[in-house]
Parts: C-alpha cells; structure tokens; sequence
C-alpha cells in the first residue's frame, strides 16, 4: 500500500458503503481531501450522530430519532387505516401518491428463509399486537409484486384473518403509461383476472 | 420529505461524495442503518480524524498525515530522481511498475485556466525551489497524456530548462496487449515517431 496509513485507512473504511470497491473509494476519499474538507467533517458529524440516534419507531418500525415516527404521532392520520410495507423507501412512494392518510408498519425486508428471515425478523409478533389494539379495520399488503413479496402479503393476511379486520392487497395490473405489447404475461394475466366493469 | 430529520440529513449529507445522487444516497444510508451501523460509525471516526489530519506532504505534496510522506522520508529512496505526476493515485501506478525508486512531486491537477488552475494551484513554486536544491539530475514528467497533461508537461519542461537539470517526459505509443486495428491515429503517429532501432 501506497498511501500513508490514515489514508489507507479511509479509503478501506469508506468500502462499507454499498456499490463502492476499491477505486471508488479512493476516488470519493481524494475528492473529499482535495475539495471537500468541510463537507466531509459534516458528513463524519453527521454519520456519527444517525448511527448513535436513530431507531426504529416503536409503532410501526420505521427510522426515526425519536419514540415514535412523525407518521405514528400525529393526529391528522387515520388510526383505522394500516399499511404493510417492506422499507421505508416504500413509504414515500406511497406518501408521493398523496391520497393515503392511514398508518404504516415496515417489514424491513421480506420472508427469506434462506437468509434466515422469518416472522420474528420482519415484527410480525408487534404487528399481531398492533391487529389485536382494535383501532384498525382495515390492513393493505402493499409489499412488493415479487416472489418474496407475495408470499410475505400471503403469510401476513393469514395472520390477519385471526382478527376481525379487513385485509386487502394492491392491484396488479398494467402500469399506466405502458403499452401491452411490452408487458410481461404474468402482469397481463393479472391484468384480466381482475378486470373492472364500466 | 416523508423521513425522519436526521435520516433526511444524513442522506443529504451523503450526496458530497462523487457519483452518489439522491437514490444512492438513501440506500447507503438504508444499509448503514439496517445492517452496518458499527462499519457506519468507524466510517464516521475515519473520516473525521482523515478531515483533520490528513494534510500535504510539505516536498511533495501528495496526501500525508504527517509532515513529510514516507516516500520524502524513506532513506532508501534515490533523490537524484523526481517524477512529476498529476494526482496521488498516479503514484500508486508507478510504484506497482516496480522499478521506480526516485521521489515525486504531486500536482493535485493540470493546468486549467478555465478552472482558474495555474501554475500556482499546482505548486509549481515549491518545485521550483526543490528544483533548485541541487540534489535533482533527473525530473520525469509522467502527467496524464491527455491535453491537458500534455499542456502541463510542457510548462514544466520550461521551468526545469532554467536549471542544470535533464528533464524526460514518459513515452507515448502503443500500450503493451493492445491491437493496432483499434489503436487512435494520435497515438499510432506517436509510436511511428518514436520507433527505435532493434
């Protein structure tokens, strides 16, 4: 190794990131030196306190610094309504919407066995608990079309039938904007199986 | 923003590093917190105490943490030789060539008066005066051979003219493996230019 040690040192640290290998992280660490040292202290700053604060919300296992998230505590959404979703990432798609004003529950990921996650991983035990508050009545699977995804949607809405609450999954269907000579067979069997009347 | 503070601050904060837009930013900021939380905080420790101490070598300018790098320190290295190459990585290429044992000075650019970088950005003031140390025979312009680098070369060749001191540039031609079917014409012309009798 070339550099001197506490460069060496950063480039190997900054490895951590996903999709960084060895070249770009010597190329974020020299751009970070050479241009960037005040950014680069706030991002340290920065980094260091989210690793210590933030948790997940104690409601619907979100991130969040505090108890719980700013969806959990405010008054202005729907108790009666409850999202499943894989990660957060999914929450603001379905916020980007803007027509959805219930509460979320994040999975964190999706059943996967193989990985070694199971019910217990994705909080299905705080999420019975949530099913037996008797505020929800309806619960909508909004985990991801996928293989995985499915089978999580599935296993879930057994677990909900044990309550007397609504369960629901999103459509699947043809995305707007698409056209059908580019969709996949499965989409477009869906996409049959659940036609509406006009 | 339908995340936390602080979560909506780290991945902010991530998007100073290159090649990392908004997207990026949110799944390192996903991973560090799901699955790395104690690599996120040495990332944090590192990257503070590099922001911090890291500075330039006070011979050579490459990136050093302490006053002199260990290739300006290091006993063993020939200083009659000075090799001139553009950044810290190209460094790293010439030692894995393995023949090299001479010094180097680092640039930290080319000479870009667009950018408004000179030959003061690039430390040509402080080669100057290793230049006229007396210790130098040789400088060995290895900038990168792109425009710029050639522009750069040239500058340095005329600085070097002002003292007793023999000054090379590295060769251009046909890299070694290559097929001339897809070598550029520049270069072909260069390796013709340049042919050597056997």
């Amino acid at each position: 190794m070339q550099f001197s040690p506490l460069l060496a040192q950063l480039i190997e640290a900054l490895r951590c990131l996903p999709g960084v290998g060895p070249k770009t992280a010597q190329r974020m660490a020299f751009q970070l030196l050479e241009r960037q040292r005040e950014k680069g202290k706030h991002l340290a700053a920065t980094l260091h306190q989210a690793m210590q604060e933030i948790n997940h919300c104690k409601n619907c296992r979100t991130f969040s610094e505090s108890e719980y998230c700013h969806f959990c505590s405010s008054p202005q959404r729907d108790r009666s309504l409850l999202c499943i979703v894989e990660s957060p990432a999914d929450i603001i798609a379905v916020e980007q919407m803007g027509s959805y004003r219930g509460l979320y529950f994040v999975l964190m990921g999706h059943l996967s066995p193989i990985d070694g996650i199971g019910p217990e991983e994705l909080g299905l035990k705080e999420l019975a608990l949530l099913l037996s508050g008797g505020t929800i009545k309806e619960t909508i699977l909004a985990t991801n079309p996928t293989m995985e995804g499915e089978a999580t949607a599935h296993y879930i809405s057994e677990l909900v039938k044990n309550h007397p609450i609504k369960v629901t999954r999103i459509a699947h269907g043809v995305p707007l904007g698409s056209e059908l000579e580019y969709i996949d067979s499965g989409t477009l069997a869906h996409a049959f199986a659940g036609r509406e009347q006009l």
